[in-house]
């Protein structure tokens, strides 16, 4: 039998793209990119707003994880195609790193190009077109960019600033229906910094069996836990309920652009068989990730001492310690301390700040005038607030919050009063 | 306004994956896994079939370019996030190197995890859900692994084994219809080792011009050519089709696990321009390549020597060439004399062959009782012949054809009747 195409009509050059590449959108660019930022020449600029911990210098990879990477390049052994799943070996070390997870055999880990591409993956064998998920708000834009091209629509539970960040748990049941098709839980959070108690978990989990969905958990900054904070996994907490975890080395060893992330999958009584088979098939599209980073995953996963991750965590609470300490006595500003992550979320007060419509007008001109650049809570569907990274060394921090300080001092309703009053 | 979701239904766990995962799959892989393979526990297993110059340990990367990536990790100043799009001086790296194929700026570049993901992206922007893309037969599976999830046809035009497997340009044409959204040309092609010439090249881009067609230009084996064979890259001839060209490290540097792909895009009268968006949207889902490899690559482009492309194409043209003269004097097969690439495609009279049904079971037993793998024509949608790669030590690759040659001799027709006619 021939087919017969129906002939080519086009008569000009007319190359549109796609849907799924136009709705695949980063707000993060868009919004700050629409803020045509023009920081103030005579200071330098104090980006407090990229969360990549290695921008200012202060904090480095440590050297047994370094000499795991120069090893594998040398050798000249690790060039080739590693299985698209990722090699054997470094699945290994994963699964036993992860053992607080639960049982995690090698074969119930993925190896991703970092954690993007694991949410990326999980979301795309996961959540037909036309269904939704449940995301925190405030929360990390990631998950909106990959699903909007899919035609996943994406539902956003309340944190509760006020409640160090929980969940709130009947808002989050209010929004299943019968299309919802996982919840993510990302914890510790981007942009809160804040970790959820095990009993929060095990309330969020309860909501998630009743209502048969699969759990998307998020745990990126999984060894990124402030000193005295507890921190539990999702899925060591889950009997019943499948959860699909994603981490990797990008924050908690300081190399995200080493594009090393994973999926572990926790299945509990074999709902999951069919979603392995998909997410196999999904690997088939970029082949697997960095192979020389495979070959030094297991070094780094059990090399890695102790003390670099407790340094770590010290430092990053002194200096968000140091920033809530200095933002809170601002008049206008409230900040919320963190308990890991690498992020505080700070609350403005926009009555006092009448000159201002929102945050983005106000995180606007804190640049314009002081060079400290915030991002605003629009980017993590969060208005009235904005978020700062606490990777940046102290000193600098210190003199951000100063500037921080004399911005609002100039522009706060309240300050201006105590000043006309004076006169 | 309220929004009342309807509520959630679900009584059971039923969790299955999307149509884009399960629709997404590796055809070599199905096929290959389909066909059981049992080698001779009493022959060491010759693969014949991995795409993968590193396996046998004959064809090395040279030291300057593992120097270089050795000297990114223990810099230790490459470890943080890379623009989504690729380091600047990266991309202007790739920029200079790819001069041949006409004026290219930095900005043209977009680096990707392996050409597998600078296909992936560009057909993810080029074609819309429902179109059409023409694709060469034989031809690699990738382009039809990517398209199936996203309900895109692929339509394949012929190479004409015996004319160099040059394009049949009547049936090219033939096949063009209103949603067809561009032409793939792969070129070195992967499975036939065939090299175009320019005058086929531009008949080939005044059909796409004529239809108003893009074309994605595969052009990953770019370096790997024969000596005396002249290779020419698409866009170098193109004065009015746009063209976007894929290219990597992974085959010409031997080094396919460090995934470092990149599209070039060559726009000619401003008919990409919503195309570029499209892809800058895209690398926000993957968050770029591998950092430590970027900012290796303007070393790895500069100081490759020249000697080191000429001795890995002369090198693998003796072994293609030996290749060659061995199983053409085989009854029943013909093999087809590669210009580059690392593979040649080998004709089976399978009529000379009546205990096998198709060219299958012939690999599949030709694994059985000699334990050498030649991937079947099928995985390539070429019937009838079969491929093999030529990256093999010379050693490794007489003893396989010196198999071939015992096993064609035990099972064709004419070995037999000649054995009965003597007796």
């Amino acid at each position: 039998m021939s087919i017969v195409h129906r002939r080519s009509v086009k008569t000009y050059w007319s190359i549109c793209p796609t849907k799924f590449a136009m709705k695949t959108c980063n707000p993060l660019r868009t919004i700050t990119e629409s803020l045509n930022l023009m920081p103030n020449p005579k200071k330098k600029l104090i980006p407090l707003s990229i969360g990549d911990p290695t921008v200012f210098g202060n904090l480095q990879a440590c050297s047994e994880i370094q000499d795991a990477v120069v090893e594998a390049a040398a050798s000249g052994l690790h060039n080739g195609y590693k299985p698209t799943l990722g090699w054997h070996e470094a699945r290994q070390a994963v699964a036993k790193y992860s053992a607080h997870q639960g049982n995690v055999k090698p074969e119930d880990v993925i190896l991703c190009n970092g954690c993007s591409s694991a949410v990326d993956m999980i979301i795309s064998v996961l959540v037909h077109p036309g269904q939704n998920i449940l995301c925190a708000r405030p929360g990390y834009s990631i998950y909106g960019t990959i699903s909007a091209g899919f035609d996943i629509e994406l539902r956003h539970y309340n944190l509760l600033a006020d409640e160090n960040w929980e969940i709130d748990l009947d808002h989050l049941e209010s929004l299943i229906d019968e299309k919802t098709a996982a919840v993510v839980i990302t914890n510790p959070s981007n942009p809160c910094g804040s970790v959820f108690s095990r009993q929060h978990l095990e309330k969020v989990i309860a909501i998630a069996e009743k209502h048969f969905l699969p759990i998307i958990a998020d745990e990126i900054y999984e060894n990124i836990v402030f000193p005295g904070v507890e921190y539990t996994s999702v899925a060591s907490l889950s009997e019943n309920v499948p959860v699909l975890s994603c981490g990797g080395l990008s924050k908690r060893f300081l190399v995200p652009g080493w594009r090393l992330g994973w999926i572990i999958v926790h299945d509990r009584h074999d709902q999951l068989t069919e979603i392995r088979k998909g997410l196999t098939n999904l690997t088939g599209r970029l082949l697997g990730s960095n192979s020389l980073i495979q070959a030094a995953l297991p070094a780094i996963l059990s090399r890695t001492p102790q003390s670099f991750y407790d340094d770590l965590n010290c430092s990053l609470q002194k200096t968000a310690h140091m920033a809530y300490d200095l933002l809170r006595q601002i008049r206008g500003l409230n900040p919320v301390m963190p308990q890991g992550a690498m992020y505080m979320m700070v609350g403005i007060e926009m009555e006092l700040f009448p000159c201002f419509h929102n945050e983005m007008e106000f995180v606007c001109a804190l640049v314009e005038e002081q060079s400290v650049f915030c991002l605003p809570g629009e980017c993590f569907k969060f208005p009235n607030f904005m978020r700062i990274v606490i990777t940046v060394p102290a000193e600098v921090m210190r003199e951000a919050c100063q500037r921080i300080h004399e911005f609002c001092h100039q522009h706060s309703l309240l300050d201006k009063r105590i000043i006309t009053n004076g006169i």
